[in-house]
């Protein structure tokens, strides 16, 4: 339990009218209590309500995880016909039918929700993401040395990978090299996502999964990848060239870091998000490409990889001190070859922050 | 695409009365069509109907997956605001409001379902867990093998991680090294779960998380486990001493094993789930600790690392060949010790086989 941000979260349930916050499995949850369940097929929900005790619904089998803890526990048994009535129990006892439950969309499943809704039928469930993530999105110092850590990780880590490169090697063998790495380096084995390693006509999907292609000479080698510590991500991408490649890919190279710099220049506190989504593409479009960025500058960081605040052209949220997000502009030539360049940057009361320091210009691997 | 798997779907929907079932980014998804996509904060659905192309609303930027695939598609650009229109238009193609849509309740998200709803309204949406589920429970020979893989693949990690483990490691080392190990035998990177490695009174915590306790002598050691390959799963526990052990500790050990064995023998082809659990919890209550197998004897395996069919004392399910699923009872004395032995079986015409063979009986590490 974090008594400061449940404070923070009962001022926040009554600014924004909300009775109650039901919550399942995940980031936020963890955010509030420190209590980590998984998404299984056993539904957990937690309801916070201002001024009284959290209350959780659980199987038994986990009750050990709240040993201590000054919640209300509604445990159920491991046969699915009893979850109905003790998920009935637990919301009964708040008195929350026909009031506003908030929910978090993104996380809640129909699992949970529908229980939950079988104990308050009459109830209302407004989308309250904006209420935890108006939270999050300021991280204090702690949660900053943690992305610091994990940006440091997730460099060190490439470095020791680098040099293992070598062309005709799969995107999929360099991906699960730089895995080994990462928890080498001081990873946890949750990592935000698998190394995105793309090559080629690969590197031009932004979304590319590693594939038993092999690199070689002439592709541009987009890295996408991060590690986590202390239950915080970096994401961070770095493209390299595999021996000699083509003029025009060294020119979108150098337009992609560009853009970046421009990018991580606009992160003024104050300023609005969607400035520096225009920073970064303004030097695209100039160069000729910008058709070619065909994804928004970047999204925030922190328990999540991918969490507010979003660097998109219409989002006028702006940056607040202790944002923390990514900038990674990219370019992607359809069945020819891409780059992006990702950093993460943090925002303080005197400017931005970049965490993440690794050369940027072109290196040849291979 | 899976033309069989999406005839199966299309006759099952017919028996279930169903007009419809939506799948948002997860295992149902990639069984039936192949594609994968993360769970992100841009919603991903596919609607499934009968006799029609599978309908996507995607993010534009994810089109490049329906390459060549017979789907109709409704991108929907990066701005939100759109993403409600893309969604009704998808919908309404189909004219599906006011009919019955079946959901997977544990995989759905009310963000992907309210954007559903939007545009049907009127439409029912009933749990249709079990009309993927029927399909995905009796494995082919195909996913078979992949679990085959996936045991072996995590029997030859361990193996190599067994001479590493001293008195004095911390539950994380031992974990983080069966990881690399993992990887290294060619574990896929995106696991089933980060290792389970608790010694001692975490032992006796059935979903323990690794901590930073030193492993010493005197504690049992559980180490839960899995690898995947080719997208599919294992799920293996063995029970280590840590020097030496208190007699009582090695007594449990024996009982489990004995429990596990009694468990396996039971799983025929035709019997209910509820055989295998009762023949394994028997060996244990009859041993006086009965009170102390806190859980289930078992859960299904494949592309995800727990599914159907669930071996509950209350679930009168047949085993069907093809069916694959874990055996694991367990012993936990509370503050004290704990065990669990679980091995992967698969359902065959002839009887249940076994995938996983490394040694059962006690090994003492450290």
């Amino acid at each position: 339990m974090n008594p400061t941000r449940l404070a923070k979260l009962s001022a926040a349930l009554q600014v924004s009218h909300l009775d109650a916050i039901v919550l399942n499995a995940g980031p936020s949850l963890v955010y509030l209590t420190g209590l980590h369940f998984h998404l299984s097929e056993r539904p957990v929900a937690v309801i916070f309500t201002a001024g009284q005790d959290p209350v959780v619904i659980l199987p038994e089998l986990e009750m050990r995880k709240l040993s201590g803890l000054p919640v209300k526990a509604f445990p159920y048994p491991e046969n699915p016909a009893a979850w109905d009535g003790t998920f009935r129990a637990a919301v009964t006892s708040l008195g929350l039918d026909g009031k506003r439950i908030g929910v978090e969309p993104r996380q809640m499943r129909l699992l949970e929700f529908r229980y939950v809704k079988s104990g308050a039928s009459e109830a209302d469930f407004p989308d309250a993401s904006d209420v935890v993530s108006r939270l999050r999105v300021r991280k204090d110092a702690d949660e900053v040395a943690a992305i610091r850590k994990a940006v440091r990780v997730a460099q060190s880590a490439l470095e020791a990978t680098l040099p293992l490169i070598k062309t005709g090697m799969t995107e999929k063998e360099i991906s699960g090299e730089l895995v080994v790495q990462l928890l080498r380096h001081g990873s946890q084995s949750a990592m935000p996502f698998a190394p995105i390693v793309s090559g080629g006509p690969n590197a031009a999907n932004p979304h590319a999964t590693p594939s038993d292609r092999k690199i070689h000479p002439g592709d541009l080698l987009v890295v996408d990848w991060g590690a986590a510590v202390d239950g915080y991500v970096s994401d961070l991408t770095r493209t390299f060239a595999v021996g000699e490649v083509d003029e025009e890919y060294r020119r979108i190279h150098q337009i992609a870091l560009e853009a970046n710099a421009a990018g991580r220049a606009a992160c003024k506190p104050g300023a609005p998000c969607l400035a520096v989504d225009k920073a970064a593409r303004a030097v695209i479009e100039k160069a000729g490409y910008g058709q070619y960025f065909t994804h928004r500058t970047g999204h925030g960081i922190g328990m999540e990889g991918h969490e507010e605040p979003y660097i998109r052209g219409d989002n006028a949220q702006p940056l607040e001190p202790g944002m923390a997000f990514t900038v990674e502009p990219g370019i992607y030539l359809p069945e020819r070859n891409g780059v992006r360049i990702e950093d993460n940057v943090v925002i303080t009361e005197e400017g931005p922050e970049c965490l993440s320091d690794m050369a940027r210009e072109i290196q040849v691997v291979g």
